[in-house]
């Protein structure tokens, strides 16, 4: 799947919280030579995921309706590993919102954004 | 480059627009089943981004500040063929905002979004 | 209600779309002596909003569950009369899309919204 | 201006976080009778706006560029008293990201959302 794809791999789960860990490469990078934007918008959408899913029964299903990305710094190779944490915000019976941050070893951010989940109808 | 990686192909540009076209894979599910969140948000960032180069002189730096996707319907390799294509909403001088929708060979709609843009100091 | 006190009129109506005329004034300014980004997220919510309700049944409970909003160019009482149009993006069975535009009578673009609306459960 | 027009009143700032404190009236409802999505949306706004400034030096223009707001609670006047705290989360020269929650007295959510800000040149 996507995730494993791009190399993302979960490094800690805790309630309401996900935090994802990886390695920017050129192989994503964009014409700008540098991370692409959908790079970000990828390891944030898996941490607020699975966030949300820590706060889900079992097989329950649910899914990204709206995420929101900020991009605030120059993300490449150099940065080295980063790590993107999601972190539930508003927990309701079928809506739930997140946040995610993206960040380098040193806590510099590069990109942060905000997501709205759905809880399916069974 | 991402795009690349993704399978996109560029299909169609024109004075402050872009498309590519994109076939889903289950390469590029999420744990859910369905493509994830990253793949229409890396194909929204390419076609909006590719838009407003269409308004640059050549060799002009700009990167994507923010962008906000809406996911409307389930998309899978079932849907085959999509294409995305991007607009400039607005040109300034430093600042541009842009447009996006993924649609089906049907014209039906899986995912919108939009953006804001910034051209770097020289 | 909020968008007569601002004094929004709806000036017209059809399938799927919707739009309000306002004036800009002194008494909405931010303390950056331009209108604050408030007013045009209000009347870009009221525009998307009743855009939304020309697809629902009389008496359907919605509300808007997130919205973004660009600001592309500064909006003073100088700039007289502006319209905002909202259009239905998607329209699903629970939840919908839609967008609107703020606009002078020149037709230059001052700020653009996209948002997500949900129908409430009777 | 619009933030005493509608009631808000500053009750704390800090190094890069600002409060308002407001209380939610029918004169700010939309037609389903609750707050104007319009309402938190300039709450947010001016939380956040502040929150920026606390890190420009006096008489620095700056602007909203982008917002986006969740709406996760329904608002209404018996919620009471409401205070929306803003904070900026990164500082760039030229480029600032902020964040604001509307919470009630009993620090229940209602509303929250994220912005961009733009410093004018001079």
């Amino acid at each position: 799947a996507m995730a494993e794809v791009m190399g993302f791999r979960l490094v800690a789960v805790g309630e309401g919280t996900a935090t994802f860990e990886a390695f920017p490469s050129p192989r994503y990078y964009n014409p700008q030579m540098r991370m692409h934007g959908g790079y970000c918008a990828t390891l944030i959408d898996s941490a607020m995921g699975c966030a949300v899913q820590t706060k889900l029964a079992a097989k329950t299903g649910y899914g990204t309706i709206e995420m929101k990305i900020n991009y605030v710094r120059k993300l490449t190779e150099e940065t080295g590993r980063i790590t993107c944490t999601g972190t539930v915000i508003h927990s309701g019976r079928t809506m739930f919102t997140a946040e995610a941050k993206v960040m380098d070893a040193a806590g510099k951010l590069y990109a942060h954004g905000s997501g709205t989940f759905l809880v399916y109808p069974e």
